[in-house]
């Protein structure tokens, strides 16, 4: 049986105000928390059906506390329509120390990305193209929101992410000569671009792109353009997709 | 008010028996609601709030009847856990023929999606890098879920979906010398190799990729290398972010 005050708590945790005030969070899928297990993520609470247990080897992983319960009892906790076997509420990681100085390679700016599936799918793809460090105007979603650490698939914990004010950066950029690039609706065709190796990529909110005192610091704008027979109506593609053809963009020519 | 039997035919056609038993499918969201009444869909009922008469000119579109309510009402028929301002209840389209030919420039094929996010957001891409068909095993999400017409953000009216065998397929690109390409997690370095203009695209299931007996019949098998510092564990990418950036690379050559 898990306690009402622990599926109380684990409920609370799907909003910022309480991940914040207890300073946890969420992990759900066997997968996922598998790898939290392998990681160095504090694990304060695991629970998990006798599934999980027979096929992993919990015993030799250091967590506070282990609940055993079935599917029934796990579906009360879980934030998922369909749970699977285990669910773990991790501490939250300090908080990066930014040292002042622009990561090397590609670093990327999210600017007001509201979406958490859309945030998980970026720091998915950032980390499959080595873009380690992503810097959130504050307004973007928390990482860890439920949704975005699903949607990340274990990406969450290999990536570090500062939030940070859009002029803090440009300023860095600007003192490394950093050109600072931007995706747009009408910028000049990705596709003929010689696309530098050091390079800060700004992506915009779903609905409104990339706000207007961020925009008049971008030195390079981009644009995907649009195969479409019907150009008028194919009139944009989610943010998350533009992110991942930008980057591979950038990161094409370094393949070798 | 919303008669309850009109709830109740809404709400069943979340579920593919009964979107086919009443050839009926939904779309909400104002802009695609928008968008469908300015198409050749011929909408069956329309479920509107004010705001959406106020801001729209519905009189001067055909469609069978339009029901007008508040938010509230709305609440209970929309699938959506936020819905906006309006509801249209669609006929499905006529299934396309297919001409046995295979169709100029790219096509795709994709083999057991499962998952609406993704077969929505891959319509999307299709639609913004000029896919126009696009092909299905019998096992991939319906293109009428309502889920996949919201991912797909209107782009599921500008492309044409067939349900086709895979060997059918394989048997006119053979025909026509057309390559029929796969991704993979090993393949050839997609940056490195020269995409030809007509081609196939093969994109696999979620969780188990291209089937063997598909993969069998695939005569360039491609991946989108890893850049990450940690290769192991970024193990993969979402296979709708995957599919955008090999579309991507099919069609950057040609954008000029």
């Amino acid at each position: 049986m898990i306690a009402k005050s622990t599926i109380k708590l684990i409920n609370s945790l799907a909003l910022k105000k309480y991940r914040t005030k207890e300073n946890l969070f969420l992990i759900e899928g066997d997968k996922m928390v598998k790898e939290a297990l392998d990681s160095d993520l504090n694990i304060k609470l695991l629970i998990v059906t006798s599934q999980f247990l027979d096929r992993y080897q919990i015993s030799q992983y250091n967590t506070d506390r282990i609940v055993e319960t079935d599917a029934n009892e796990l579906k009360k906790v879980s934030l998922l329509q369909h749970p699977q076997n285990s669910l773990a509420v991790c501490q939250i990681p300090k908080k990066p120390v930014f040292s002042d100085k622009l990561p090397d390679g590609l670093s990327i700016y999210l600017d007001g990305i509201q979406d958490p599936g859309n945030m998980g799918t970026i720091v998915r793809i950032c980390d499959w193209y080595g873009i380690q460090h992503i810097f959130c105007s504050s307004d973007c979603v928390d990482l860890y929101n439920p949704k975005v650490i699903q949607a990340s698939m274990g990406s969450f914990n290999r990536i570090i992410r500062h939030e940070c004010p859009f002029e803090k950066l440009a300023g860095l950029a600007q003192k490394s000569e950093t050109p600072l690039f931007g995706a747009f609706m009408s910028g000049d065709n990705i596709y003929e671009q010689q696309l530098p190796q050091q390079a800060v990529l700004v992506m915009g909110n779903e609905g409104n792109g990339i706000r207007p005192a961020v925009e008049n610091q971008i030195t390079n704008k981009l644009s995907i353009p649009n195969f479409s027979q019907n150009k008028v109506k194919a009139e944009s593609l989610n943010v998350s997709v533009a992110t991942a053809i930008i980057c591979s963009e950038f990161k094409r020519a370094y393949s070798k």
